[in-house]
């Protein structure tokens, strides 16, 4: 419908999509210098034709080592991991990999701000849930628990981002509130 | 000859296996989180063979839009590109890239560690030379001036980083002296 149309182009296509026009406009203004890093790609065969530019003719996807995104905001390393999940009570830790907690801690120990967006996309509400809260929902889960993070949870212990039209995911709002 | 071969395989190969090298052994001391970014390829033609991994069929080198290499040390944004020129006597500047300056600008801006590694691979020396000490030389260029940074110079204004064994490339011994 017409309706659910100018809603979608209001509220942006994927979340990823809305972090890459938010970080844009952090750039733009000064704020941050936040990027999302290239998608990891394992080059087999690259074809050089004469007078043109190089054709990579066979790679695979890799799994990402690291988070998705990272960069400064007030001399502070920022280092985050974006996910979308169309469940709608609760959100499934097989969205994440264990080498990504691992980096995670690993920010965390060196001093860094880290945490996940996550986007429920059919209750069109996205969260800012810090890496230390992850951390024992993951540890919970290698023992055999639950696994996944119940919609609730995310709601009390994460950050609800609103949509805004200029600055889709204002996620450095949430670090000036809890972190600076 | 015998000797050549053992000093190369001592010395490591490229730059860019010295600089991976050096942050694998950082990581695994927990010295410091740094990683390189993938190469930005632009995805054009993807198969997706029954009962196996997608396969990337035709797919472009992008210019990078930022450094290679960033991370956190001592709770500090670290940031930089590695360059090796077989050039012995000056450093070429077109071996950088307008939109990377940009970037390292920004960086600085926002309270970031930044530099190029610089590896003359003939001399087979590798500097640390501060994104700061290369913007003048940068914006000289710009307006019609010298196109590469002289060899003298990176000796006078960067650190040579001496070749170790176990962390083939320490810059973080001079940002330890430099900026901590
Ligand atoms: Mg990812
Ligand atoms: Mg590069």
């Amino acid at each position: 419908s017409r309706q659910k149309k100018a809603d979608f182009s209001n509220r942006g296509m994927t979340l990823e999509e809305d972090i890459n026009q938010t970080n844009q406009a952090y750039l733009r203004e000064g704020k941050a210098v936040i990027h999302k890093k290239p998608t990891p790609v394992q080059i087999v065969d690259v074809d050089f034709p004469k007078r043109s530019a190089a054709v990579i003719r066979e790679a695979y996807f890799k799994q990402a080592s690291t988070t998705d995104y990272n960069g400064i905001y007030k001399g502070s390393y920022i280092d985050f991991e974006a996910k979308e999940t169309k469940n709608k009570t609760s959100f499934p830790l097989s969205n994440i990999h264990d080498h990504q907690v691992q980096h995670m801690k690993q920010i965390v120990e060196h001093g860094g701000i880290c945490f996940i967006l996550i986007r429920f996309s059919l209750l069109e509400e996205t969260f800012f849930f810090a890496a230390e809260k992850l951390f024992p929902y993951w540890e919970r889960q290698t023992k055999g628990g639950r696994k996944s993070i119940p919609y609730k949870d995310i709601q009390q212990e994460g950050h609800f981002i609103p949509f805004k039209f200029h600055i889709r995911v204002d996620y450095l709002s949430v670090i000036d509130e809890m972190y600076l």
